[in-house]
């Protein structure tokens, strides 16, 4: 008897599961229910549709019900809204949302895909500008009358909820379409993930194109001519995009009795089964392992949506004997994420050092600033770099990119090292493909190995930029190795100008006791640690060099200001 | 009493050697001889001024003598050529090529690092046009004396020797200066190391520039207006540009009595040591162990040289006392590189089909022709991919990548995977950053491993474009299950046209016998051939669908066609 299939929600996960079914199993009854009116669509193109960047609405839609039958013999039905899982009968309830009409259908196997849901209620008043979030076909239509129905896009305000992933996107998107934009982030700084110093090119790339951002405030109410924030702030707005953070739609594996991981997401096992036998659970509803603390995490991704779903389906294409061997178990989850802004691209893959000094797990610290191929070749863009290190085992907990051309490239080398646990020290044996125009002859990677090298072999020891006044007040001497000229254009407070250069001759004039030495990106200052340490001199060299202290500290100073200027 | 460090060779690995050992040791005597008149040039960065890309010499020109000696305490004499070595004295003897003095140092070490010579002589003639290579300073200014001298650069024909990495940069800066260029290439297609379906898109990169290549032939004689081939044919040329094959300049190591491998490159162990325990080579004069075989070899490529150097120093700065543990050991090399050539960008690493084969190593291969990002989201170009696996222990034995964005990111990823000896099915699990502007969901790496995991499990089985003819003349049907539209563009001889979305209504009309099926790329064939597996046809996948198939077709043509047009 032809085994069925029947699985709830049909964009990544759901949609990655049935069509890999169907390639195992051609006799499987495959129904997929979605909510919805559209499945399979491109919910990460929303937001450039929105810009007019995807000019065509029918773009996103990669595939539809029909597409989906004569290609894969799916019975795909939309608008229907499973409300509950009989898991003794193996059957589901829908509702067909534009009937009202139910209908009960067996299964032998349930795949539960229903994504995320917006953990925050949207404030609602009566006479107020829409708040739309940006996570269906529906929603952007909705955008696209409200953009219309503007008298002109050059004289309107949004306020954007949130300076996560599609926050910064959707910003991106309505200042591209002309639209003056607030920006509305609950925490210190855009992107959470990420940070502060790290975070503070976003904040001025924001900036830059006159994006309002306000830091640590949130939408408190709707007024008629647009939102109130917790500080006290009335902003004008004709458009509220809702780009807060979401949580797992759990409510109907919790209404099933399904079990919960302590995340709120439903719990799972390595092959994405929960713990019922017979019903798997994958993508933004389900939990992973995270790669960093091996607990159950959440994470949020489109790719590991996909991959999770076709998991679900080779498992049971295995159990019903259409594969020989059982798939692997699911790799742990990294969160490797990217997102554009403007000129900018920002990414990172595993934990930030905020999360691992509040996880109280040790890490040291790596900032560079390199450049994405040869210096010598024109066009080269610096990027920020931060990696972090476990002291222990070697291996990279997490890293941050933020830059141009070659950030995408970088990330993706670090999360392959990450997946293969790689040593951070590691990275400086990669033989990564060098052409000037592409790459440096040490990459940008090598180096971080490199420095990863010499911080675990104590060649080098580094000093943070957020450790520096404390250094500086318990008395170490600050020397900037770089030039008269750049010392000039700017230099860090309290600081003594020595060019590196010049070093060699001044050591015996130095001030006794701790030095710190920094040059623009820690590459000099490496230089002159090493001259000094050789002098028998107790010197750190300060990470990252003037540029990533400089980050940081406007970083703290964008905190210390008033939210509403 | 310090120790006294002799190098010879100023460039990538003789100059890393020397800076790092700086770093470690202040108090040592280092002496770095140099041959040329330049130490630490941007020698990869060399063609791109003879096409103007870089517009300043002096960009080239990354240190001087006099930077090194104020910055790292470095000894640099140029135009010193060491002639040579008495190991049991440990002193060298160099020869002053401007003076013609010599004079004897002594060493406590000694690092070679004198780089690649040619493997080549030039054919060379009275009246006859200037023939150079690119590989020094020297070279590219004689280059500029005859562009100069030329009465219009648009009127002015060159011929380039050697399709490989220098020559394709040579021939494309050529162009850009307006000159005609001929490119001369021993073997059946450009860049050697390519299987001809790979470099198919090479050659008709070149076509598409107005390059006349010449495959199959050599350059074997210079005549007053221009050289002749082999062929018979005789070109007309103003400059002769010499970017044949190098190999390592042992003579020195030779003379001295150390010992070379059986590549020719002076033997070492895994820390870069010869057989005598005080003489280290590194870069392009030492012997590398390869990765997929395990066995001596010679890796011409930058990044190895300058992390070869650093590792030399290493192995110094400890047995010195300036490192607490020895260095790790060298890693195999896999040989990743990549080459720009007008729009097109090629890269690779590990070994080529053709190469395995030769070997008689067992392996599967994969074509994919994947986008750069996401479909739905402007701007995304097609590359054509191709990775070799191991079928018994499913590492990844090579690959190579023809497009244009997001090939450097690719082979970058899979370089990282085979140097973590990550198997190919785990490209799959590999969570690379998405958004649609960077990369796809499933990305073109992610969807490798889905392929390696379908052909290692048996749930799909694939046919090579070159195993094609015999199966169709054994009698296997061959479908083409793309759509009448693209069927009428253009088809393989041969094959039936059943559009995948009507296969399964066609099952019982097909004829018995084998079926190849295949598609444009692979994916739809894929799909195919799981029906037609499961209705109990034995059906096999046309790999990389009917572009590779072209590519491969037309590299044949090709080879079929006179040299000489």
């Amino acid at each position: 008897m032809a085994t069925r299939i029947i699985i709830v929600g049909g964009v990544a996960a759901g949609m990655s599961a049935a069509t890999r079914l169907r390639r195992l199993d051609e006799s499987a009854e495959i129904v997929v229910f979605e909510r919805g009116r559209h499945v399979s669509f491109a919910n990460c193109g929303l937001p450039y549709h929105v810009g007019g960047v995807i000019e065509e609405r029918s773009s996103l839609l990669l595939q539809t019900p029909q597409s989906l039958r004569s290609r894969f013999a799916l019975d795909v039905r939309t608008e229907q809204d499973v409300t509950a899982i009989d898991r003794e009968a193996r059957t589901v309830t829908a509702r067909d949302s534009r009937t009202g009409t139910t209908l009960t259908e067996a299964y032998d196997y349930l795949i539960l895909a229903m994504g995320g849901t917006p953990l925050q209620t949207t404030p609602a008043a009566g006479d107020a500008p829409p708040v739309v979030t940006l996570r269906s076909i529906e929603d952007v239509d909705r955008v696209t009358d409200v953009l219309a129905s503007l008298p002109a896009a050059t004289a309107a305000r949004a306020v954007v909820m949130g300076a996560g992933f599609i926050g910064l996107e959707a910003t991106e998107n309505l200042v591209r379409r002309g639209l003056a934009v607030t920006l509305v982030q609950r925490g210190a700084h855009p992107l959470s993930p990420l940070d502060p110093e790290m975070a503070s090119p976003v904040a001025d790339e924001l900036a830059r194109h006159g994006v309002d951002l306000r830091t640590g405030t949130t939408v408190t109410g709707l007024t008629p001519t647009g939102v109130t924030l917790s500080d006290g702030a009335d902003i004008t707005a004709q458009l509220v995009i809702d780009a807060r953070g979401i949580g797992p739609a759990a409510h109907l594996a919790t209404a099933a009795g399904l079990r919960l991981g302590p995340s709120g997401g439903i719990a799972v096992d390595g092959h994405h089964r929960t713990d019922d036998p017979r019903v798997f659970a994958v993508g933004d509803a389900a939990e992973k392992t995270d790669a960093v603390s091996s607990e159950p995490t959440l994470v949020t991704m489109a790719g590991l949506a996909n991959r999770h779903g076709r998991a679900a389906a080779d498992v049971i294409g295995w159990e019903t004997g259409h594969l020989d061997a059982p798939p692997a178990a699911a790799s742990p989850a990294l969160g490797t994420a990217i997102v554009g802004l403007f000129d900018l691209t920002i990414a990172l893959v595993g934990w930030s050092e905020q999360r691992l000094t509040a996880a109280g797990r040790a890490h040291r610290v790596i900032h560079t600033h390199p450049t994405d191929h040869a210096g010598y070749y024109p066009g080269a863009e610096r990027m920020a770099m931060k990696v972090m290190v476990d002291p222990d085992t070697g291996l990279i907990l997490g890293a941050q990119i933020v830059g141009g051309r070659g950030v995408d490239k970088r990330i993706d080398v670090i999360a392959t090292a990450m997946h293969a646990r790689l040593p951070a020290v590691e990275l400086a044996q990669l033989e990564l493909a060098y052409a000037p125009q592409y790459a440096s002859a040490k990459d940008p990677l090598n180096m971080v190995g490199y420095i990863a090298d010499n911080l675990a072999s104590g060649v080098t020891d580094t000093l943070q930029w957020h450790e520096l006044p404390a250094a500086m007040a318990a008395g170490a001497t600050l020397i900037d190795v770089r030039s008269p000229q750049e010392y000039e254009g700017g230099a860090i407070p309290g600081s003594v100008n020595i060019p590196l250069d010049t070093l060699r001759d001044g050591v015996d004039a130095l001030p006794d006791g701790d030095l710190i030495v920094h040059c623009q990106v820690g590459q000099r200052g490496h230089t002159a640690a090493r001259i000094l340490a050789q002098c028998g001199r107790r010197v750190r060299n300060l990470d990252g060099g003037y540029l990533t202290w400089q980050a940081g500290t406007h970083a703290t100073e964008r905190v210390g200001e008033p939210a509403s200027a």
